[in-house]
């Protein structure tokens, strides 16, 4: 964590200091501004945090209920929404809350007396295996009660208009805010008010019944549902063993998804309810809880569950459905657009695969730097037709994904020829359900794969993984990737060769490379507004393949030591070195194939790897960025 | 961590309920209280902590101070420290935003041109070889805004009085509240209005010019200071290339201890100012900090410090004192203390080991508990007489380390024949600056050492070093010890003989252990007070020597999985199996030493190791509780 570089600050550094262009502005919602946010989900909430590092941005978000979600919803978290989490500053305070998935239990008929269940099988979570972070639980709620933390403790200081509810809008051809916008108060002194606002961009994060999507006129397309599930949210006393581990139960009553939650007592349950009957009319829906723990108690056997309190509990017919476009381009309109769907509002399906409030999160987390970058003049618009296409095919991979899991839950023990193939694909397909297999195709900010093979563990266009490394300055084991805030800001990490570093006094392609870029044909001095810090858009770090006692700090390129804030202070942060660690066998460069030439890896405010270039060519690097900024004109030494 | 066991919880988790005893409290400070801390310092905020979470007792810190600090003091946190955080639960918080030392460099004169330094080795940080904890540099004013948050967040919700002047005391022979004390308001609307309160105890946590230590007549004893330091938190641009390195300096210009900070571009720099005139009277203190800075840039020399900003500075002399004993009881005197003293109210000395604010926290967490079990019941009052006989020669031992290490730092090069010794005292001595050394000697609060045998590696009096084990109910690898809170209940640990845990059906010690704890007899049922959980004072833990899949967690006695709370909620969370881990070799078994047979634990509130017993002599254990508990009469199953 950096702080202090603007002067001395003694108190809570996780609290930015509040942006000028922020302090005069309007409490209430203001006539026009440049995005309005509705919904305060997963999705809505991480891109609120994300417009909060955009100061310069107005950014509203509206929400129909009157206050803070309270009770149930999601709470499977993915260890790369945790890695997201560590982005935006509290991984370790909600790791610290949460509850940790170390196994799975499956439990199914015993083939000696069929009316009982016994564990058929432990298999140990993978989160740890193939990543740094945990997979958790933990309520929705609490999410979201971080994200409102760093939206209102950003730069931005944004915080939901509460009691707001969306009636619907009209993309107007022209003007600087074409969106008009129609809002009912339902909550406080103004309830029933109506109004009018526009605003540039409007996103849709308001859940599977989306007004926005409506209003668009976006097709949710899916199949029709049928299969009901209860779900609660439980305290009890139970004979069962595994209540504390996360288990799929399949029994002759029906399944169980059995979900340990935070604070060692609580957990979820979601019990198969059965097939639907085609002229049910969702009558289904008006299960009684009383019922429910009835069929809990009876998939349970011989073990059964004694409820305390019951905190939450819901019924739902299973549907897999996705919006066509995320956004409102019609195909083959030539225009650029002006509102955008994410989260429930484009992709809904099941629970019981834990992935739909990671899923949101991630189309926010695309969608904010996007949005800060065009609204602040970074980049031309039309970079915000790559929010669709690269978010929806995300979305269908996830109802595809979860409509195998689900079906898998759901069957009969006389449908199950093996008891361990629901165990073998929940461990075959840990990379999804992990949220690290999602890859960007090539586009205007991702660049291709030509020079993937310098830097083979780098795969272009999925997330950047990181791996331990020393940070020079004072020999501190680090994680690469955690320096990188989610400040709306590129990565830019030249791998060093294998000459750099060293006293030799031999001039060595990282030399040359950095020096090129700080030249005036630099994208650093192209991109970079006139009167920011040189680091303000581009975060440029060098590694080099040394142990670190044997880089000599002082004659690395000033490139990556720059002066900046207030006072000019020298960051040292910037410059690591390869190490073996307690984690990690090898150091970086074997760990992601990286070439003993050096390489070039650049990576998206959203954390995803956009390019592998070579050391020697810094003109690679000019030319990616060419494709997705636009110049401003910045002076050398400005 | 544990929650929603009262029912489910939908805020954040770190806010404990508000205590029913607490709600009607004044707001202002009353007529009458339980506990007065005088100073809100390490000590005094600690002690707050502590208390907050004895809500029964009424606790006021006052502070002459007119609101938080907020610059200047102490900086570095040792192991010992961080391990306490955790207890109180912010430990993840404070490491994250904390510089953490990796390496502490050593500079001297350059042999071949004396008049520049040159580093003349590096020493890795011993603070991750012996605990699972780091040693940190963080702000003073952080801890207490930790600590601070911790009180108000406690089912006491203590809130220090800032701008509250203690003026004097007097204990009396007679009565429920003893002391009197007399009070000034120095801020707010009340400024200048004095009153008199009155206290059952009183705790001078009010610094080295302590009221309180002079109202009780103690002496402070020990040398004149004879050596002056100049200290200052400064943001500089240098060509030094150990800026971020934690450095001792030593240059024919003088000394300089070097501390990185938190941020990642603040260091604290200690600079020698050479011996002081025996008439100086103080006149050293008026030293402007250009003078300081021309020191450090003289000493640094041929590496320089542009300086930018001075966020603190402060000039001190060196003085080496312990005051003669921590309570107000003379010698001989057959009465129990009324008045204490901690922190820098009774040990002072140089800043440069970076002990201050440790030792005076661990002194807060020492009466702490001793207070809430004296004035809730629990125990009898000749448990205040530990405070002092505890305290005193650990202050003792810092003043003895603290004056070595001075006196090495403080050298002129030609005193100095082995440019190495400074290393090699730093780390041979690495146990005491990082906490671990303290050892209680036997009292009614530590057992003797006659089966010390059965866990060697928990010795007795010292604090318990965790291990990581298995928790049985969800196969998640924890710490063991850091599942125990800074709750102020007693730990007892039962590890499991090697019978135990299996379905044999052959009675285990361990279950006539369990058996026994469970009857009539038994410690819990005698001082666990009527009505109260039955884990209220004792939270007893089982550990089994096999791997957590081998232990039929319902087979497991219900000593270890106890009902609680309004809603008589089983507790999981108790039960443990021995586990290999990522980071340990060896099981917790083989780590500590412990009996194959079995063996007893006892840890105290405050983390120290009271006992350890054989696990088939239940007898011991009511033994030990018998001289530190008074029984309450609670009846079984009550």
């Amino acid at each position: 964590m950096q702080f202090h570089h603007h002067g001395y600050v003694s108190g809570d550094p996780r609290v930015s200091p509040e942006a000028d262009a922020v302090v005069d502005r309007p409490r209430d919602i203001p006539d026009v501004m440049d995005v309005l946010i509705v919904g305060s989900g997963p999705a809505g909430m991480l891109l609120a945090a994300q417009m909060s590092q955009f100061p310069a941005v107005t950014t509203r978000v509206i929400e129909r209920r009157d206050g803070r979600l309270v009770l149930g919803q999601a709470d499977g978290i993915q260890p790369r929404s945790v890695e997201t989490f560590q982005a935006f500053g509290f991984a370790e305070r909600i790791v610290a809350e949460a509850y940790n998935i170390a196994y799975m239990n499956f439990w199914g008929p015993d083939p000696e007396n069929p009316s009982n269940i016994i564990r058929t099988s432990r298999t140990e979570d993978y989160a740890l295996k193939i990543s740094e972070f945990p997979h958790l639980i933990v309520n929705q709620a609490r999410v979201l009660d971080y994200f409102a933390e760093a939206a209102a403790h950003g730069p931005g200081r944004i915080v939901p208009d509460y009691g707001v509810e969306f009636l619907g809008l009209t993309v107007r051809e022209v003007g600087e805010y074409p969106v008009e916008v129609r809002l009912r108060h339902v909550a406080g002194d103004r309830a029933g008010q109506e109004r009018t606002v526009r605003a540039k961009y409007v996103v849709g994060s308001d859940g599977a019944r989306s007004g926005v999507r409506e209003a668009i006129g976006r097709r949710h397309v899916g199949e029709v549902a049928a299969h009901a599930w209860g779900v609660m949210d439980v305290l009890v006393n139970t004979d069962f063993p595994d209540w504390r581990t996360k288990c799929a139960i399949n029994s002759s009553a029906g399944n169980i998804l059995h979900i340990p939650r935070e604070g060692g007592y609580l957990s979820r349950m979601y019990i198969d309810l059965g097939e639907v009957a085609a002229d049910d009319e969702h009558r289904v829906r008006q299960t009684p809880v009383g019922e429910i723990i009835r069929r809990a108690n009876a998939i349970l056997h011989p073990y059964s569950i004694d409820v305390k309190q019951v905190a939450w509990h819901s019924v739902y017919e299973v549907g897999h459905r996705v919006t066509d476009k995320f956004d409102d381009v019609p195909d083959g309109a030539d225009r650029s657009p002006r509102v955008f769907l994410a989260g429930d509002a484009c992709h809904t399906h099941s629970a019981k695969a834990g992935q739909g409030m990671n899923v949101s999160m991630q189309d926010g987390f695309n969608l904010g730097w996007k949005l800060g970058h065009v609204l602040t003049g970074l980049s031309p618009e039309t970079l915000l037709h790559t929010y669709s296409s690269e978010r929806q095919p995300v979305a269908q991979e996830l109802i595809d994904f979860d409509r195998e899991w689900s079906s898998l839950m759901a069957r009969k023990p006389g449908e199950i020829s093996d008891p361990q193939d629901l165990a073998t694909y929940y461990l075959a397909t840990a990379e999804f359900p992990s949220g690290f297999m999602t890859q960007y195709g090539p586009s205007m900010a991702v660049g291709d794969a030509t020079n993937q093979a310098l830097a083979s563990g780098f795969p272009i266009g999925k997330r950047f993984a990181s791996v331990e490394v020393a940070r020079v300055c004072d020999g501190n084991v680090v994680h690469l990737g955690h320096h990188a805030r989610a400040d709306g800001r590129w990565r830019v990490y030249a791998f060093a060769d294998e000459r750099s570093g060293e006293r030799s006094g031999e001039r060595s392609a990282l030399d040359a490379w950095a020096e090129w870029m700080s030249s005036a044909a630099s994208p650093i001095v192209l991109y970079t507004p006139p009167g920011a810090d040189i680091d303000a858009v581009f975060d440029v770090k060098v590694v080099f393949p040394q142990r670190f006692e044997d880089v000599d700090i002082m004659a690395v390129p000033g490139l990556f030591a720059p002066n900046t804030g207030p006072l000019g202070l020298t960051d040292w942060e910037k410059i690591y070195a390869a190490a073996p660690s307690a984690w990690h066998d090898a150091d970086i460069f074997a760990e992601r194939g990286i070439s003993r030439e050096g390489a070039v890896v650049i990576v998206r405010p959203d954390q995803y790897v956009a390019a592998v270039l070579p050391l020697d060519d810094p003109h690679a690097v000019a030319a990616f960025f060419e494709g997705v900024l636009l110049p401003v004109g910045r002076t050398l030494g400005g």
